[in-house]
């Protein structure tokens, strides 16, 4: 048995920036990684590897990140983590003693018991070299693609697909609006605009009742009774965390299938941590368990338990939900609370909302409407979630609204909030949307 | 005399959004906005008008803003400020009784007495559609243009002449780089490589002696001796408050030559307020005076003093000073203090900086490699500034950075800060830019 100070298991997101971090902390420490996978893909690119980028192989984290932050890197697959003998066993029959154990091993797609999901062309997700080049070389082939769920990656998928295959294209989505979860109404509805415009055929409140096929799909039936022709599925409904190693060693599991996880993101085991998508996780707006999965919420995780291993320094604040997507040339992007969800977690809130074009004046190359939408607490004027669709600088503006509501900014702090602003990069300072629809909230507090 | 409840004396950035804000906060009050021009030129799109934007008429504040909110327009120029009587009185022979005053006379171009400055063909910029057309037809003929002053006004007025004009282009800088006041060595290195480029010779530690030709421009003489051709120069050395009205009706003026205003925008006189330009500024870094003039600064105010107008409600924090400027595709935005910002101010400090691609995988279309550097209080670790050099995104990305100075979050707070990220609109969750910089200052703390 060899013995490692540090010991992460997993290789993407989460278990390469814990390991990092770990590095950068305790720069005495010896760091070992060890990951299943020859190659490991970058997670929120996948779905580019069907059209934008074209191939798995150009999809990948360089392993040169592992070995110019000094992180030996295993590639074994582990089997158990002995609590008692403090070390972790591998398929290749090696062992690891750790001082410290930092579980990183992610989330696999959530599959639920829909009839006909076994069918050969139904496509989960995996994140995985070879399962995706057979998916694409499959994609390529057919006429008629289905993919179920309408969230961010259903709608990736589709515009992605639809750029490089000659596919009909539909999303099957059993909410009311696509992207539903993470916008309001205006904003699905032009996120389902703009698909229709790329030649995507999004069907909400669409359930569907199974899948249909001889061996190899042929169609998807639908709770009304419709079947409609596909002959390749793919399944992008959520992820599940991958808890077996953790769930086998006795550590406690959480409400959403997560690892359960204290601020610093230790485990019920004093010497393990968790981070990432296998860790349960809590929301940053009171505090209940929050379903949440992204690779950037990931990485803070790591930057908290990978700094945390020798002494407590950080903690988490909770999860506040903070991401981005774009189709076709518009970006959309959020953080915190939407309407609906402002309302399901039982606040009285007031929204303001601005639009204007994103660059002054309007002659200025590179010009698109930008909308920012707020959600503010009604007696405080805290700022509980923002909304933006735009050109490409929605995926940073919404990083400028994300540090707002993380120190829990007012309507009144936003609106004089001092901005930069420049006629070949932003709206005008006095068109601004962040701070306008900050004075419009205001108006109707 | 006309009567009415708020005057707004001034039209560009600061006037108009203090009119708006009158009108959203105080709906029920009557505003007037007087201004002298017939046309507002948008203050930061001038150099856009040489180049990429084509002329000064495609570069307005349209009027529509104002009737929109209800604001009366006079165009008209004022001459007197008369406080007992509380009235304003305009060349057209017209007086306004006003309950509440702004003043927004923004600023004039700086002119030092450098011999010469006299000349035809020696250009100051004023905010006037006529002196800019003129302008614009005489650079479009001469050989050699010279442009004093290497700040953002220089270095975009540089670009863009040279994208429209056969002129050789030169910037002459005082001190040993372009853009030293807003940046650190690094970055104005870059920024003059790129002026290279892009074919224009950037001269610093140069200082200009004098301006000679008969009647008009020949050439500029430097103190060196050399004397260098030029059958025009443009001025770009800043700008000086314009108070004339405000200091005749005996408002107090401040060490920077601004009227003096409380962090309610309050002049020494209770019912008039002043913002933008015209108005003394003190630093969000221990309060000094700071001579900065910015549009994103004056709106900032406006909407400080048109709050505030019939109670307060809102203070200014101080100047934090966020901005942006393009060169060719490199944006550079900076916020805050840079290192020799903070050493002038006293500070101990620490910095940290990390450099990745815009984009992941870095196969996705609009890859540009984005460096963010931040600056830390060495003992609280608390933010200072920060700069950054990437694609265009940079001009939002430093609102995010900004919002964490106003905050004064600390590195800590940084390194563990939830940021969205997405492969078509920034870098990896892993690489995040921002965050890192974080991470490196911490280990060197």
């Amino acid at each position: 048995m060899k013995h490692v100070d540090v010991v992460v298991i997993g290789g993407s997101a989460a278990g390469l920036t814990a390991a990092i971090t770990a590095r950068r902390h305790h720069p005495e420490k010896k760091v070992v990684l060890i990951r299943k996978e020859e190659q490991v893909l970058i997670p929120c690119g996948i779905p580019y590897i069907f059209g934008t980028v074209g191939s798995p192989e150009k999809n990948l984290i360089p392993d040169g990140m592992l070995s110019k932050n000094d992180i030996e890197l295993v590639i074994d697959e582990v089997t158990e983590i002995d609590r008692d003998a403090g070390e972790v066993k591998t398929v290749g029959g090696e062992s690891f003693g750790y001082d410290r154990l930092v579980v990183a091993t992610g989330s696999l797609p959530a599959m639920p018991p829909i009839p006909g999901f076994e069918l050969e062309n139904v496509f989960p997700i995996f994140k995985d070299v070879d399962h995706l080049k057979h998916m694409q070389g499959v994609l390529k082939e057919v006429s008629d693609l289905a993919i179920i769920g309408g969230g961010f990656i259903g709608v990736e998928f589709a515009d992605e697909c639809k750029k490089s295959f000659k596919a009909n294209v539909s999303i099957l989505e059993m909410l009311p609006r696509c992207l539903m979860l993470a916008y309001d109404e205006e904003f699905c509805e032009r996120a389902e605009e703009l698909l229709k415009e790329r030649g995507i055929t999004p069907m909400t409140d669409t359930k569907v009742k199974r899948v249909v096929g001889d061996g190899r799909v042929e169609g998807v039936e639908l709770a009304d009774g419709r079947t409609m022709p596909a002959q390749a599925v793919i399944v992008g409904i959520g992820a599940v965390a991958n808890v077996t190693l953790a769930k086998n060693a006795g550590l406690h599991i959480g409400p959403t299938g997560g690892i359960i996880v204290d601020r610093t993101m230790r485990t019920s085991d004093d010497r393990i941590y968790a981070c990432g998508d296998c860790a349960e996780k809590v929301s940053f707006f009171g505090g209940r368990p929050s379903p949440l999965k992204l690779a950037s919420i990931a990485t803070a995780e790591a930057r908290i338990a990978g700094a945390n291993l020798f002494g407590t320094r950080r903690e988490s604040i909770g999860t506040v939900g903070v991401w981005s997507t774009v189709i076709g040339e518009t970006a959309f992007a959020t953080a915190g609370l939407t309407e609906s969800l402002a309302e399901r977690h039982g606040y009285e809130f007031v929204v303001g909302a601005a639009e204007a074009p994103n660059r002054h004046p309007a002659g200025m190359p590179g010009l698109h409407s930008m909308k920012v939408k707020l959600v503010f607490e009604k007696r405080t004027g805290v700022i509980l979630g923002g909304q933006v669709m735009g050109d490409k600088a929605a995926g940073e503006v919404i990083n400028a609204i994300s540090a707002c509501i993380q120190q829990r900014m007012t309507a009144e702090d936003i609106a004089v909030f001092q901005t930069g602003t420049h006629p070949a990069l932003t709206s005008s300072p006095v068109s601004y949307q962040f701070v306008n629809a900050a004075e419009a909230a205001i108006a109707v507090m």
